[in-house]
């Protein structure tokens, strides 16, 4: 039976094929640029997916927390960095995966420097969190003594390797247009390359610099100065990257089928059985309104392109409304499926737990 | 070890004795009123938790799929409502369901009668779902033809019972104030007499009305005319209700504890470890700003008051950034715990999957 003929409530379909271009198109990339690629893990979540990596000669991954780095190194990864800044809360389990494997945190703090050096017997590489402008979080690129003064406090210790200057340009995704990506990627970059001169100078070498968000990977053609790329969501893209520019529509590799249950052509709306759990909150703006996702139509064994004039206009615990802007609602009936590529595929995975391939196999995550 | 000392990571931490309460209170209002309570189990999610309603002689309840509904069948309950329009992809799920338990569903179009009709061999009970002036789906409560055509086609067939009139007045949601939402609620209840009313003159008798959302029933205490209420969101409540003024943000019974990761006095900003993942992406007004929920310190064994000029500003997948708006941090330290008051706290069950109570004890979901 055709996979979408066996769908009765709403499904996280996956696209492989063009899931495995996605990551064939980033990793010779970044290998023609004789960058070490070390891609996030915590879009896809799941140990299967990783497998495809060691396809491009992948062993070293990033993950966003201790619980995704103990899920996998169970899978078999012996090289992960946790691209969150240590909590100090979880130092013992941090302290079991680096006897287990070669472990790489995050530090932006002199406590959570404290609480690596009462590590015994584990050895650890550290990152030095900066911020480069997007103000989450990280010490801030200008503030070079509290960077200084970080770094030594590292370097001072036996059991932990001062590896380099980390950030996450976060900002590329509110960055104007891929001119704006691809100004605030490289700005980012030579802003951690000022930060690093300075440390020479004070006799900290070798340090490396680790940068990686999707659009600023996706976009930017000029990785020079960079040792690290670790781009995560471009395995699946989703339609906040489309609306970006970092990808085409035709290149977002994961959508939620969702089940037709009521039509109302007297105001251009579509319901169906998809909501917050299904897609997660997350939003984007299509012609200037919010939308909870980009809807498509199936299309043979998987979708079509994204249909024109129409929005997620709200999303409830279980229920999806589209609305068609300009007033015409195509030819759709209950029951039929419309499928919703996701605002933003990182969290979509995180409700969904599960994947179904176009061929009709299930992948899990490590919440399933 | 006391509860919060144990956290390591974010958790949902539920204060059991706020939840009773809150139990108590609305089935005690609906008993005092002769309603039949059939509360809406979306919220909690969970069978240990739905046992707490049988003290109160609950038997009836709602649910929101079919997937939650076969979940609760399990659990040993008998008369289950799937308030959400049928799904027709499920036709046989709800077949299976139905000969187990006493089963009720809702319809909206001739394609959901025409399957439920189908079905051999198992008696339901239906509920026409009818669109007081949510606009989320329903039939318009003034499209009288529409209504009339689909109770009769329920009508017609002996293997379903036409029950009644069921609404979700989401809309006392956005309504002005405490007299906004009871007006909203009144309004709708009014709305559906005047529906069974027509279908009286047209030998439809003895149909019933079912409402129920949580700000109605919280606030108003009017319930003449109805017959059965379904609230569910008030077991926990959470930042949105108490934004609505249809609980204190003492009545909130979930919350979220979230380790300190980074302090940025400079801007007056707290990094936690907690973000969309933990939290879900929805959001409340806090003085004309958005806000991810509504942050509380630990105080004794539980949490304290709200935060003044304190808001969540962002949420990414696993960080949450506070701000203090008045410029001003209290002495908090890397490490210790925030408590996060969710912005929906259905939501925020559905992404944790399970609770910790304030006495140490771990509660399981359906998604656990």
């Amino acid at each position: 039976m055709p996979v979408l003929d066996t769908i009765d409530q709403p499904v996280l379909l996956l696209n492989e094929a063009i899931a495995r271009a996605n990551l064939k198109r980033m990793a010779d990339k970044v290998a023609a640029a004789g960058v070490r690629f070390r891609p996030h893990f915590k879009t896809h979540q799941s140990a299967e997916i990783g497998q495809w990596f060691r396809d491009f000669g992948v062993e070293t991954i990033t993950v966003s927390s201790v619980e995704m780095a103990e899920y996998f190194a169970e899978a078999g990864w012996q090289d992960i960095l946790i691209a969150f800044s240590v909590n100090i809360r979880q130092i013992e389990r941090i302290q079991a995966l680096a006897q287990r494997i070669h472990l790489s945190v995050l530090v932006e703090n002199e406590e959570a420097v404290t609480a690596l050096i009462g590590l015994a017997d584990v050895h650890l590489d550290v990152w030095v969190k900066v911020d480069v402008g997007n103000h989450r979080t990280g010490l801030d690129w200008m503030e070079l003594g509290g960077i200084t003064k970080i770094c030594k406090a590292v370097q001072h210790h036996a059991n932990l390797t001062l590896r380099g200057l980390l950030t996450h340009s976060g900002n590329t995704y509110h960055s104007d247009g891929v001119a704006g990506v691809v100004r605030t990627f490289r700005d980012g970059v030579e802003r951690l390359k000022r930060v690093r001169s300075a440390l020479e100078e004070q006799g900290m070498t070798g340090l490396e610099i680790s940068v990686g968000d999707t659009p600023g990977c996706s976009l930017c053609d000029d990785f020079s100065g960079i040792d690290e790329l670790r781009p995560g969501n471009f395995i699946f893209y989703d339609a906040q990257q489309a609306a970006i520019g970092a990808c085409s529509p035709e290149q977002i590799a994961v959508a939620v089928a969702c089940p037709i249950v009521a039509l109302h052509p007297e105001r251009a709306e579509v319901v169906v059985y998809g909501g917050a759990i299904h897609l997660s909150k997350d939003s984007l703006e299509v012609d200037s309104k919010v939308s909870f996702g980009l809807p498509v139509l199936p299309e043979g064994n998987g979708w079509g392109k994204p249909l024109q004039n129409c929005i997620i206009r709200s999303l409830s615990q279980e229920h999806g409304v589209l609305q068609f802007t300009d007033g015409k609602i195509p030819p759709l009936h209950i029951g039929d499926l419309v499928i919703i590529m996701p605002a933003h595929s990182c969290l979509t995975v995180q409700v969904m737990r599960r994947y179904l391939t176009l061929d009709g196999k299930w992948i899990e995550t490590m919440n399933h």
